[in-house]
């Protein structure tokens, strides 16, 4: 994941601001109708690709059939987006039934750019792809049995074994869920299930009371793994996702060292409070630059939309500290 | 149905635009506070009549409660809608109770206007009535039993009877619906119930994978009848409205012969994302006209105000078979 | 409804009770297992036919599929039930799909047997039926849309027409419904839907508060029309269904003259608080003489087994006008 | 509360329109980030104070945790809000637990500020304060047993006894909920409980027909107590919270001499449809002048902001005899 | 509540039993029908009276109305309950609307016999009434505001003020609820609302997971307050209620100093497990003798009969110590 | 599995029977009180152990805790059981949490007896352990995230890996189940789902609609592997669980090759028909005799107590391949 050619995405903190992270002045990046199937594309993924960027992008169609398509930038802020979803090849297995297929997440390990996704196979479970170049795909076998959502690979192995973050809940509009890690030998047959975060009392954090799940790939610190999450409260209108983070252990990352009590973004602009489902703001994935001290976060707004936050790596990681949960 | 004297509300597509259906710019045409008691005037339904349009209207008043109200306009986009909800007099029986009358539908047959609506019956069913002029009006026998909703008549007698659409359901929020058509003989009594058409599989069309029901009065084209409906999909922050069209046999509407699987138009305007219900778009009239190839939709947004889309007959039906389910 | 030839079913009332109904004391008189494929054998319907008596069965088998079969017997308490379900021929209409069959109620109106059932017909609906010899059987068109249950037939016709007791409600299990009232003029198309009875207040008759529906064909006595119906409470353990009466106007029947504000039988005999579906007692047919002023009252048990339960004519008369809600 | 010093809020009814209360053209008057903890600042409370006023807010902060806080403003309008939540000292009783508070009335009788609110204690519940000086401030025993909320005193003692309004419901999003009045005499005991209010049926004013709950301090006027209150209707997209009125009787304030069919005010501008919590305007607090025939109401908008509207008494009071239900 | 005259019930602990209570070996020890017009009577308090014992039974009639009817017996086994429910007086107030009365509770304090019960007012609430001869009866105010159940006075004043347990909670069947205690000076306000148990978690005593609401007037020992209660398990087919006991400080009985983890009783016998609410074991009066060391315990069964447990109140009181939670 | 030293429980069909299974006349075997803490003893596994038999017992204490325990017996009808819970020690891993252990299963592969339940870890999953003899016991890694029951694995190993079938679900009284199958080369790391048998649609039998779980250890017969198998069907008074069985590929277990339609036992006597949890019969082992053709199947009723069922092999083979779904 190496940042070199082309600098990430970045505006600076607007003055009279105090906020640890904030929107871009621009946004929304992507439009819904943005590729002529569309009808939203919002949760997707990005990361760094030759000199530019590419993504993975969650476009619903016209039929709101949920699917996922490559798309290539330069400056990360425009975006070409394939026409036609990913096609896959059979990678370490038969293909997979999938009935569907959302909110992926993309990370590079060793030798290729792995994708995570939540496929539908009798329901919804983790989808497991890789790609080389983003012109062909391979499907491997679907990490867990259904009902699970939000699978997020750490960038590398830990302790010589894929970790891969995820949320297991039911077949429905899941009014719970917590954060799980597992471990696989061989991205193919997975274990050691550990629960990593739960929901918060109501008292004491309520943005994060209903149901948490990871967000982009989570980033080595030296500090630890810092990971955005997604948080929901059920209102008596509906479900409000904001977004926290937390720091992982780098060597176990199952022990949570820090976890906001406050949330870092929620829902308040009239792109996240209205659209296909209002009053949602939920990140998928973040560019950063370690030596810049600087990091740019992807986030579906409203399920409509894609938008952008920015903060500073430094400030963020001690905002997490001082006011940890 | 003669459009002769006046030409229909039009406005060409927008440069730039290739949507098979488009948006009036002045939207909405008639605002929630139209009529001193209203609270918002929406599902409504229009005709041509003389040299201009005559139309029913649903305005909810301030105590929310809901009634059909005249109103007439020159040229379709300007309406006078009367103060008072309209009064029935017995038409092919005594006065049936009616705890609230919603969603009207018009249409012309042989001699007379004939109105369907959702009456409350008991539960809400569908109430029947007529007018020659607009003026004085006629209640009938409800069609059905309750419990059902968007009862819409067919323009004329088919196979010598009257055919009439409707989405029977619950007496609650109708988490369920699909469109079934029944016939009489006299518009007293009706039988042969079959069912049209049902909620699509989630994998396949989600917007419709709730519920469906008849819009406006259905059209007589060449390729068969053309129906408008309404179709849901429920979020986790509640229901979505969306529109769709089919082609129905010209002989025997209860066979489907295309339907689309993309929307034709979705809630994405301020005025259909927000009001009193978020994120509906909900047709129940059209006017028409085959030799100009131009339609004029009208529909509720938000449950709130009246808005009016058009497109061409023509490209609809082309988009409804080439895009079919 | 001619009943010279055989006796009806009879057993005097215990000594020392003072019930107004009575159980009878072999109860009960049909085992779950009395056919070789049945599950259960319960609501079930009987008529006087040749010198003893014919009926209609609710048999569902070991994979609980619902249907109906033909029975015979000599006493009205031994019965010989076909091992094969009812096949049907096209009545007034191409046959019509049925997904499954249960319910039914039989009478004899002018020249043949009427059977009425609930249909599965995308969802549940009233199908209807004739027979004129028990052997061959025609169906007609359903009555009415989805969704709907305990459909009743007049066992004459009121004013020319065909009239007919329905229950319409939902889909699933029902948590609410109430008694109408349709008429025909010719057993296909239905109309003039009228109100009967709904659901007492919790306070004032808590058995009857949250559904009801018509029981066996009404009989016709002095007072007028003598309607057997099942009322259900909803407990936190589930619904419990008894038994009520009513007398409704013989010219007039949506009008209720009287109404038995206690139960007439409600679960308490071990046949009928244990089997597949505890606390049910559910009335669906009755033999009658007027003359010995006897009256027989067929009920499923626990929607397991078929009992019996017996009561004077003129006492249950009495008792209902006495203790009306 | 001795209006001499400032005046009370105020802007003429805007030209053309004929409401009988109106918006300030500057709302929101509180943003939702007002002070740097907060994530919204909505149902809040005032009163006259010294030469200007003072209040009791609720501000949510950004880890969504529940509390209130002191203010102070000169005119009304513009309001400096504390940054730390109102520290309580034991009143009547040892410090109650506390796990949130949320929704203040304040109030003054006799000799000091009374404050009630919406009391985290083992689930919502009333707590009561009170203040001298909007500094030190001191808490007393909760008035009932959960579960309730909007637990609102009147502003003197009726027949000797203080009086509170409350809504008791359940411990969850409250699908249900009318009007209570209980009195005490000593601020600590509670009894003789009376219901005083209950939703209206759907069909006679629907935005009411969910859950009612007292809005701000009930206000004597020469018609008996003029009463604020929201009312609740459940859309299919969640529910909806409008602002009504109703007089009740001056002495027995458990009679409810009129009570308005219509709504005053309903959830249409922007900052009202959209936000935390959309279709929610919900008044805690209003001042008054008798004198000048002015009121000021404030309320909280989407459960994020807050507004203020205006009005005549005389012409409320009017309305609400004129439109009673 | 002097025992001098007749002794309890009783019955020596069965051979071969080891269990801290048994069963009477000849219950029911009171019928469902043992009045003309009950359908069950069940919950149901009893207290030495004169020479024997008096008691306040509840018995739904036939209509499934709710009341309670008083009742009187010589040895406490055999009882002779009253053909029409108690008529109440004026007390300390008005007459309060009472829709329905049931799970009464009795106990005498100073000069005369208190009984609380669940009274409908406007939804459940605790009613009290008093009387010093079981032959007239005075209705006071409403403990509390709805909704709550289960109002138990303790037999002396606590500290000079009477005290009340009650279980707080919703208008429906209650999936949640937990014990409070509550004082008051007169009988007549009340307040100092404390939480003194509540629910277990399913991991540490699963038959009171649900739901726990006192049962019997508290029994003073040398140990405390000895109190049984009901717990209760949602399983999936329903609510199964249990009891266990705890003792409670004697002067500050909101402190729980032990509490059964293991039950006490749980429904397994057929008139248990099988009536109009199968599974319940719900206990509301008991009889002792602290120097014979005996108890009787009176509960419904299957909220149809009434049924008797006996145990030795210093086994029961080791029993609580040695399995508290 | 070995059969040699002791003949497995039998009994012949009772005369007059043509049930192709049936119930031990002595049933229930195991009574819910058969240990001193025991509240209900049930869901069981057994298998053939030295001389005789041994067995992991689901005992739920009167704190209804639920455990397994170790049980011995000789001739698989009389049990002792051990009075305390498997204590187990680290298997593969460091020790799982475990809230609590229910429905165990056990087979013999290879060197050792594997033992499988439905271990609480953040909710219901798999938890698997191993024994060589029945004393010392050891727990390895859960199988599966939350949230899973039923888990089941093959005797043997499928194309050189352990198979197992299991049930995903919610967390709650799972309203929904399919049975899937999924693989692992190490008891570890566990992948390659397959979902192999839904729920059957309602109409073609309804006994296994709602929800189908995995019953005793697949047995290998020359058909392929048979699989007994709960199936629930959901009555508006709860849940009914029953039993049927399939046959699966011996090679890909995946594929189904039959399925009954009808079930082969249900509940019907009063054991199964009332307890904890009325109507439930549920299987969770089995023993059997090629040679001999015979098969005990040993299972829950009513969660209460321990039951046995018989039948001949071929029998129960071809009875599923003559009454396949």
């Amino acid at each position: 994941m190496n940042l070199k050619s082309n600098p990430i995405p970045w505006q600076d903190r607007p003055a009279g601001s105090n906020s640890v992270m904030w929107r871009y002045s621009e946004n929304p990046i992507i439009d819904r109708y943005a590729i002529p199937s569309s009808n939203s594309i919002f949760n997707s993924a990005v990361v760094p690709f030759g000199e530019g960027y590419a993504g993975v992008f969650r476009c619903d169609n016209k039929s709101v059939q949920m699917n996922i398509f490559a798309g290539f930038s330069k400056d990360g802020l425009n975006w070409d987006i394939e026409h036609d979803p990913i096609q896959f090849n059979p990678g370490n297995t038969d293909m997979i039934a999938s009935d569907y297929k959302y909110d992926p997440r993309v990370t590079f390990i060793e030798d290729r750019y792995w994708i995570t996704w939540c496929n539908g196979y009798h329901g919804p479970t983790i989808g497991i792809g890789y790609t080389f170049d983003f012109k062909e795909f391979f499907q491997c076998e679907n990490a867990f049995l259904p009902f699970n959502r939000n699978g997020v690979l750490f960038p590398k192995k830990i302790n010589g074994k894929y970790a891969m973050l995820s949320r297991p809940s039911d077949n429905g509009h899941t009014p719970f869920g917590d954060i799980y890690i597992s471990y696989s030998p061989d991205m193919k047959y997975w274990g050691e299930h550990r629960c990593v975060m739960k929901v918060s009392p109501f008292e004491q954090s309520a943005w994060q009371c209903t149901k948490i799940g990871a967000g982009p790939v989570p980033i080595l610190t030296e500090e630890g793994w810092l990971l955005f999450y997604h948080g929901v409260i059920n209102t008596c209108n509906g479900f409000r996702y904001s977004v926290g983070a937390a720091i992982l252990d780098e060597e176990q990352p199952e022990k949570v060292k820090f976890r906001t009590q406050p949330y870092l973004l929620a829902p308040s602009e009239i792109y996240e409070l209205t659209g296909d489902v209002p009053n949602v703001l939920f990140p998928c994935a973040a560019l950063h630059s370690i030596e810049e001290d600087k990091l740019a976060l992807y986030y579906g707004a409203a399920d409509t939309v894609t938008a952008l936050a920015y903060g500073k790596i430094s400030e963020i990681l001690t905002f997490i500290k001082d006011n940890s949960l």
